[in-house]
């Protein structure tokens, strides 16, 4: 396309870096559910949108809603999160709202109404539970959580009672999500968009060994129990999984011994494990083997084990016929889009199975969730050429699901 | 011998346990350095002392000192220490000094003085300094570590500027330390004592792993630089060590990742090593072949690593001469004892290069440093009855370096 979107691009930087203005923590940048740096938040972004025209509210979950149009027609949503984990960088989640903004900016008319999003909470680091936002915004927010944060969200000057007006609109027809990839992929191919077609399988467990806490300078080897020694030996094999198995991604993050004394022998050892495939099928079987693996470490040495699996979420498929559109809107703009499994979740899978969706990814480099979290110009201006034509192509054409 | 010790070693027993219920936390064993508690254990030892006879006192460090004889004569000091770890159990230290106070209660006449001491700090809870009371007393406490514990001393009652006073008495020709053994070695040989030859040479160590935080969803194998998944290598690494070489006890007993969550892979661990040998070489080599080892690790996954040696200890040897009395005792008062390696740092560590220092074993069963540590009724009787026939020995033919 010959429009030039390097302008609009540094102008949505600059206000990713000045939303990260605002945070908890001054000189990092943590912003959680409903903290009071979300006000600023909210308030600089009524302000650009209530320029292009539409009406901007917040729902009960802290969710941010900007309309443009007049609410009858089919809907198109744009958006990400607003939260961040804590010392965060300035493009996870953000970005994708600031890309939805500059796609207001520039629309003219279309056939169909647009609602920006921005999603309060996908992070869970103030509670624990990620996906606060997007899931009040389907309907699934169950009233324990909603017990559980709703002093927040009165704190934060809003009504729990509210809750079930903050779900989407039945007019809704498609969600497009633009997120940073977070993963070095795109950076080593040194290409700048991604389109997503599914988020991966992910199941997350913990896995404590029980043996003996005992003196580490009388207990001999063939006497010992060594927890620690033991979730040791199983993050061997965690990684080991993942280097065996094409697509897998293992992790064990976390870990902790107990009494973890320096010259005590642990009693006691856990470790978190984080296990994820664009297959369902091979991410089962993958942690039934780091299962069975346990066991064996535990066995051979005497000690018990318990595995307690935490979380298991199903593989999401983006919307194909979505998807189909956004990939042809980024080779139309110029910017052939590399289709690809995101490893990481997104509001979008919470959205998926509600309202068809896709993502489009955007390289980054420095990592993510870092404060070296960063984006080149030029990808911002391929990813606002890629959203806007996936914006007209679909005023042309009509939304796939509309 | 044909003396009866099973009620005196009932009544120490039961000494210990009535002890063990002066304590800073409810329901758990727990006395660290000058903490209220010890006001109370100082009481009841003071009024069992005094009812032998001595005069007892409290240091400017807090050991109680009791002085049985007029002073002017050579002296055998009889200690442990009053200090435990949290959530203790009820015969590590105080042990030493309820023998001490019954080997009073049988003594009689002798040609020496006697002067139980219980000392003040062993564990290093408190201010993680170990040793404060047994440092005192040979003057080896730095104006630092007085200077931190100044205040603990002055809310105890005592005064830090009578420091110098604590130092025990030149008069001090022998020190004898009765404790349990707190590894399984005398358990597992069912025997019920040991007499120690040496304290094992003792390194500390801290590893610094320093890799890349990254999101574990999304971060391949190839491109990860996981700082955890190292550091748990290495531990595998440091237990084959103590596998391979006899007599090493080789310990990693803490362990963190930073930054610590599930879902993202460690860019920083951090594990420590104990190390132990009852030769200093030996301890030496397997530390410099640990951190060869950590170094090779970090270099092939592309990661740095820093090692950082805390404390090197050198091993101790006891008094050999006042070892064979202690030995010859055992097996003249009907129970021989094993000639063995502490592979725990004591009291007597740090006593033995001042004064002629030699160590009782004492078998003990549930561990140590827990609330299940427990000792036999009969093995405290032959503890009883071997320091009595060493203190009656000493006393007919002299101490060997009096």
């Amino acid at each position: 396309m010959s429009r030039d979107w390097s302008s609009a691009a540094r102008l949505c930087i600059a206000r990713c870096r000045e939303l990260a203005s605002f945070t908890e923590e001054p000189g990092r940048i943590t912003r959680t559910y409903l903290s009071p740096p979300m006000h600023h938040v909210h308030r600089a972004l009524r302000g650009w949108l209530q320029r292009c025209g539409a009406a901007v509210s917040i729902d009960a979950a802290g969710n941010l809603r900007a309309l443009l149009g007049p609410g009858n027609r089919p809907r198109l949503l744009i958006g990400s999160h607003l939260d961040t984990v804590p010392n965060a960088g300035a493009f996870d989640g953000i970005l994708g709202v600031v890309l939805g903004v500059a796609m207001l900016e520039a629309a003219g008319e279309l056939t169909f109404d647009v609602e920006v999003v921005g999603f309060s909470e996908e992070e869970g680091v103030r509670y624990g539970i990620p996906f606060i936002g997007s899931r009040a915004a389907v309907g699934l927010l169950d009233q324990g959580t909603i017990a559980t944060i709703s002093a927040a969200i009165r704190d934060f000057g809003l009504d729990p009672a509210e809750m079930p007006a903050a779900r989407i609109s039945p007019k809704a027809a498609a969600f497009l999500e633009v997120h940073i990839e977070q993963g070095p992929v795109l950076e080593n191919l040194d290409l700048p968009l991604g389109v997503v077609t599914a988020i991966a399988a992910q199941s997350r467990a913990e896995i404590v060994f029980q043996g003996s806490a005992a003196h580490a300078g009388t207990t001999p080897a063939a006497h010992r129990k060594d927890a620690l020694a033991a979730a040791c030996e199983w993050v061997g094999a965690v990684e080991r999984a993942m280097v065996e198995t094409p697509g897998l991604m293992a992790t064990a993050g976390r870990i902790t011994a107990e009494p973890g004394a320096r010259n005590v022998i642990a009693g006691r050892a856990t470790a978190t494990l984080d296990i994820r495939h664009a297959s369902g099928d091979v991410r089962t079987e993958a942690l039934e083997r780091l299962t069975d693996c346990a066991h064996a470490i535990a066995l051979r040495r005497g000690l018990d084990v318990s595995v307690e699996i935490q979380s298991a979420a199903p593989a999401t498929a983006m919307d194909s016929a979505l998807t189909d559109v956004l990939a042809a809107a980024a080779a139309a703009s110029g910017t052939p889009a590399l289709r690809m499994v995101s490893g990481a979740g997104h509001d979008a899978m919470i959205l998926a199975p509600h309202v068809p969706s896709t993502m489009l990814f955007v390289r980054s480099s420095g990592g993510s969730h870092c404060p070296e979290e960063s984006v080149r110009e030029r990808d911002v201006a391929a990813a606002l050429a890629c959203g806007f034509e996936f914006m007209m192509r679909s005023s042309r054409e009509g939304l796939p699901h509309a």
